[in-house]
């Protein structure tokens, strides 16, 4: 990978930022956006030449990288051939990724709807989970991100729903396992299953049963703490689905293509779902992407009745051509078994030692290329270094974690109490050790804050 | 420009493509999508090799056509150097379109927030119209669309929305001026505006003026029948809105970048909204990219308060870049000028003949390069050619005239009982003509049809 060059002039991309961009999730005067000047592989750097691994790649989109050839190319190639069609008409890549991604999503998958990211992936697979049951209401858990949307941001389960509320009024949230934090008092991963699922069909009960179109579920919470379902919950979901006719969504947006070493999370459960939303690592976020995998049956609902949406962008050619590269880079360098190897054999042990060395480290979890690293202010209380959604001053030990990171010349991942490891998965090995040696360094500013 | 290369086999891309992949607001098995292989210019063609003058330019947004060299060579330029980085950061050729998104807006507007497409952008207008008022209800027109995410579609007010009801509660349609239907049995353009702002006025009074965040509408309806506004109600829903302290949302999404010869159609109307959507024009859809253009009191409205919507790639370089492109070849081609030149002096005398020749057609109305024909059983009764929203045999007069239009190699844009005219605004008009006839003579099926 060649470096990028760097064109334009920090003053001026700073001044147009500041005048004329308005950022996301943000108050617009509070923030000081950094503008980047190029990236490859696993860094990125600003125009000052400091340069950061990408711990966080990007928004845990970037799997394959910054700038990964492959993928350049076949924008590129794509570019020159045909840049877009619109979504009546047959097109060959939009067709031939349609059949990679059913292809490594089995059996009973079919057929792949695509739209432009995660958000519009969730509202399309609600819809089709509520007409295809005939009803309404959908599950969703608190401690989730679901996208921006008036249905998406309404399953979500974290504060950024608040300020949009009320907005779907058919969902209701749900206490999913989070063993550290057990909701349920458990003391081992099976009590937390066990327990998990008898809430989840005391709720399907009280809520009504056959007024339950879907449960929504991202596979491996990320943005909310990188969650692991606990051994036979997915299935125990599976089975309450079954039993009471509700469709099964898995939210992959952020966990699909690699970031847990499977093509989808769900194939690490042992579980299958009914409709599986993705976007991000389909192509790394390279061209906005994303889409809802069908299977057969529901797919079928709509053979002879006309499937209520749509967008002008669904199957773009210059989204799809990158990722049908990435099945190809993908399959060429082993990307999952690379990190399944990584995950276990570098992350894990680094970040179970941070257990004995780093008294503000509460918990690690993880898997693949994608680990929390909880921080308490108390071990034996849980109390978090910082407050649920703090921000400002309440944040600060957060805040300065984060500014050690970068300062060192790595780019974290911090929500909450929490800081992530989720490099892209093409990551060298002695970059991921560096990276890891510079969050242990900076974990120090968050041992000063715990007690 | 030259002709794209035929890959890929026909066969192959139909087989995939009626396998995998899952089509908008379609049964699909009642679907044979055509497999295309290329474009270029106002054409694209089949495997075949037959040629169709695309006078849809897609979905409305092709609006510089089919592999424009100068949008392609933006897009390659781009992947070499910065394909995609996440929307935190400052990024040159994102706040470089921003800037001159906001130039062309003019006074008031200072900044854009960049989402995926139509849809998005129209969520995130209402949000902000939400939050910035206090209030929650939206005002839409009846006769329109919107987008297909949850709000975006319970704004629409066109049969869109019925299978996805109830969705966002706090929307209210309303009738908007449609002379030649008149709603408010108006008999002249004067009586049509002011009987329809007098009757959006007592609608406001009625539903609750401080209840009303905002009211959107498409400042030249789009789909929903190229529907102009008769002079002076745009600035007399300007007026109400400031009257009761209502953001005016300007949906530019299908009429914004030049479709009617204007950056923004509003400007054709000396009326200036809150806050502008756009997508498909802003770089033809080369990348999905849309957004909502603010007016800098209620960009302030969110300096100190956080603005609690985003998505991954909002501001996503790669779509940045040929936004512009397109500014570039606006300017140099003097697109505005002759999209007004085009629509005045080769379109509107065509079509106002059409009225003399083809008992079928009972009006025709449009703009720059943005024309309905409005096909009629019976001038006299206005009944349409067929009926409103129908399907199968029943609108088999439309099918007839879509199948001749095809045949004779022209992609046309069709619509209830309406054909539209909406072709590349790069067309020549050599090919403007030449598409013009062919839907002449094809429309002699429509007259077959009519009484
Ligand atoms: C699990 C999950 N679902 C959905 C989304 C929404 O995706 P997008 O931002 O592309 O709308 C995200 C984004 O971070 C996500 O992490
Ligand atoms: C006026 C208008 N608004 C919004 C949209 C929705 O845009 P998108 O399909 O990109 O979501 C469209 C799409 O046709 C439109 O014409």
């Amino acid at each position: 990978m060649t470096e990028q060059l760097m064109t334009g002039d920090e003053a001026r991309v700073r001044a147009d930022d500041r005048a004329h961009v308005f950022h996301s999730w943000s108050a617009q005067a509070q923030i000081d956006p950094l503008p980047v000047a190029g990236g490859a592989g696993a860094e990125f750097w600003d125009y000052a030449g400091n340069r950061y691994l990408d711990f966080a790649s990007q928004l845990v989109n970037l799997n394959l990288g910054h700038q990964h050839p492959d993928l350049v190319a076949a924008i590129e190639r794509q570019a020159g051939r045909m840049a877009t069609i619109q979504p009546s008409f047959a097109n060959d890549v939009r067709g031939e990724l349609a059949r990679r991604i059913v292809d490594v999503a089995g059996a009973p998958f079919s057929k792949v709807f695509f739209t432009n990211g995660g958000a519009d992936a969730n509202e399309n697979a609600v819809r089709m989970a509520r007409l295809s049951t005939g009803r309404r209401k959908v599950m969703a858990m608190y401690r989730s991100y679901h996208g921006n949307t008036t249905t998406a941001i309404s399953l979500t389960g974290d504060p950024r729903r608040w300020p949009n509320e009320p907005a779907d009024g058919s969902v209701v949230h749900f206490f999913g396992p989070y063993l550290y934090r057990s909701p349920f008092y458990s003391q081992t991963p099976e009590e937390e299953t066990e327990r998990a699922l008898a809430h989840l069909e005391q709720q399907i009960v009280l809520e009504g049963a056959a007024t339950i179109a879907a449960i929504i579920i991202e596979t491996v919470v990320g943005t909310n703490g990188v969650l692991v379902p606990p051994p036979g919950y997915l299935q125990g979901v599976r089975a309450l689905c079954d039993k009471y006719g509700i469709v099964y969504i898995a939210d992959e947006v952020m966990v699909g293509f690699g970031r847990t070493g499977e093509w989808f999370a769900f194939q690490g459960h042992d579980v299958v779902p009914d409709l599986i939303t993705f976007a991000k690592g389909v192509n790394s976020g390279y061209v906005p992407l994303g889409g809802v995998v069908i299977s057969d049956a529901i797919a079928r609902v709509f053979d002879d009745r006309a499937f209520p949406g749509g967008l002008t962008y669904s199957g773009h050619p210059l989204a799809c051509a990158p990722g049908i590269a990435t099945f190809e880079v993908f399959e060429r360098d082993g990307i999952l078994a690379r990190v399944k190897d990584l995950g276990e054999r570098v992350v894990r042990p680094t970040l179970e030692g941070w257990l004995e060395t780093h008294p503000s480290v509460g918990e690690i979890r993880g898997t693949g290329l994608f680990w929390a690293i909880e921080l308490v202010k108390d071990r034996d209380t849980r109390e978090g270094l910082v407050p649920f959604n703090a921000s400002g001053a309440d944040a600060a030990p957060m805040t300065a974690l984060a500014a050690a990171c970068k300062k060192a010349g790595l780019w974290p991942f911090i929500h909450f109490n929490r800081i992530h490891v989720a490099p892209p998965l093409v990551i060298t090995e002695d970059e991921l050790r560096r990276g890891l040696d510079i969050i242990d360094a900076a974990l120090v500013v968050a041992d000063g804050a715990a007690a």
